[in-house]
């Protein structure tokens, strides 16, 4: 099975995205600064200039490609994209310090090299300065009015975003999370602003109502397929293509939703031993022993099935929002590809 | 000496405020939404209601007052209030953790009972909270365009407040810091969100600009005076009156503006001993005669009394910005009053 290219159009918006981006963390003191562009990779650790990738850009990417696609000029809508990469670094920022993980894209996270105190900081500003990313808008020539709508439409996505990092943490600490549970949990946590992002460009754009809602339909579909998507890399993805170890979620214990599903359908001596495990100190990574059970007890109950079929379900959605809208042929086949990259990525 | 009275316009504009900022927290899921109730003292940290006082609320009662000042209604600046106190207690619950601060207001702090990493979400979602009581002013009948400007200077001063929160812990490292250093470090950690406070209130009041950059003169120095007076609080309070142990800042290593005037002018022995205690690791605290000893240095070069000159000269400034300013008798009594009590207020 080949390995799947990603769609052409992250090339097409990536070098404008970057750069907009870039444009409020260049020429700032260092410091506080130097731990965002340190983030975003255009910077070493020890402040020597780097073009580390700034990572899919999924969201700006989806905003432009949404603004284009109802005919719209996608380079008006930058402002919004760079506050959608702004809003969703200070969550990865954050989350680095939650989870503790010291790593990110093979480079140690930002609180790893900073400290906590400080990342918090480093996090807090990425959001702070989504808002000054946003104000761009009305330099092109967006009525106030207009620019307003899409503020807080971002706002809500970044509370919502909040609050599913909330219920990821919380979650933790259960054993018994459904399914729906989860789904209403990563409908925040990674769904909002995928949603949004969509929704943004699309009203960006000038689309009418509808088209605006069809395109908001396949946005909510592709998020939550994302990130079953990244449950699934997370667990059975190839260490040479996630340059994670194998199994890595379930080495640190995450848990994602093929233990969720595990935790509610297996017997009950399978259920005992995976509550056992799981409930271990989280510092203390599960061994190869312990990694193995793990792995033959999700695939007892088939969980990687269920998972793999959930994403297909969400994938279906999302295409059936995109037949429903009205859009020209090239923008639904890119819109489509986007979503099958997105499912079927191996990293 | 009396103890100086709260000025009457906390009491008038406070329960209005309290209200507004509840409003966004009650009728909510518990979870995220419970540590924010807590933490604003509505609820205990077992759930059930509590009447704890919402803190000073400087920020929102500095903007109403403002408002009003300059002819406005202030009840229609409510929405810019609440989202000032989001803003501040955002930071506030940040600040907690990087400082490893355990209690707040004689109570515990959110990252002591919940943890930090939910903590992290807690500030995070009161910032982004701060952004949907914002929405409110459209209700009020703002124009989009006003409230677009209004939202901006709120968010320019966040940002501002960060990079201070940034320079705060980075100073902790350094034994070099210049009074200069330190004030701008203080005016946007603290000044900033005051001095926006100001600016916002009048211009949701109608204010010209002459007024609105009078009364911003105001703000700014204002909120430098106040930093000050909580650093000289910090070392020289009355436990009393504080609620805090004697010396607090001393005990706890924090280089606050006596500290760092002592390390630039005291005898080079005095330096030697005071960079070495400061120096030590930060969660232990100093003890007895450590705290005596630096009590007695900071003496040596009458610390306290450059401290209390600085604050007098900012409040100075203050009231020439507001006699400047062309405002109603009342108005101006009441802005001089509450310069005075933040000045020389005792807790």
């Amino acid at each position: 099975m080949k390995i799947l290219e990603p769609p052409a159009l992250l090339e097409r918006y990536h070098p404008a995205i970057e750069q907009r981006v870039r444009l409020f963390l260049e020429s700032k003191p260092d410091g506080l600064y130097a731990m965002l562009r340190y983030h975003f990779g255009w910077m070493d650790c020890d402040g020597r200039p780097a073009t580390h990738a700034l990572g899919k850009a999924v969201r700006p990417t989806l905003c432009l490609l949404a603004c284009e696609a109802v005919g719209g000029a996608w380079e008006r809508a930058l402002p919004a994209a760079a506050a959608l990469e702004l809003i969703h670094n200070f969550s990865l920022i954050h989350d680095d310090i939650q989870d503790g993980d010291q790593q990110r894209h093979h480079r140690p996270t930002v609180w790893a090299l900073w400290g906590e105190a400080q990342a918090i900081n480093a996090g807090d500003a990425a959001f702070a300065l989504s808002g000054v990313a946003m104000e761009g808008l009305r330099e092109e020539g967006y009525p106030a009015e207009a620019v307003l709508v899409i503020w807080q439409l971002l706002n809500t996505a970044a509370l919502r975003l909040v609050e599913g990092q909330y219920l990821d943490l919380a979650f933790e600490q259960r054993l018994d999370v459904t399914v729906d549970e989860y789904l209403a949990m990563i409908a925040r946590k990674t769904g909002a602003l995928i949603e949004i992002a969509v929704q943004v460009g699309a009203l960006l754009g000038g689309a009418d109502a509808a088209l605006v809602n069809q395109l908001r339909w396949y946005g909510r579909a592709l998020g939550l397929a994302f990130q079953i998507g990244d449950d699934l890399l997370g667990i059975w993805g190839m260490p040479t293509e996630t340059g994670k170890p194998v199994a890595a979620d379930v080495r640190r214990r995450k848990k994602s939703l093929p233990v969720i599903y595990a935790l509610r359908h297996s017997s009950p001596d399978d259920k005992a031993m995976l509550a056992a495990l799981y409930q271990g100190h989280d510092s203390i990574p599960l061994d190869e022993v312990e990694v193995a059970a793990v792995l033959g007890l999700l695939e007892r109950v088939r969980a990687q099935e269920k998972a793999r079929d959930l994403l297909a379900d969400h994938c279906a959605r999302a295409m059936l929002a995109l037949e429903r809208a009205h859009l020209p042929v090239w923008a639904r086949a890119e819109f489509a590809d986007f979503a099958r990259f997105l499912a079927e990525r191996r990293s």
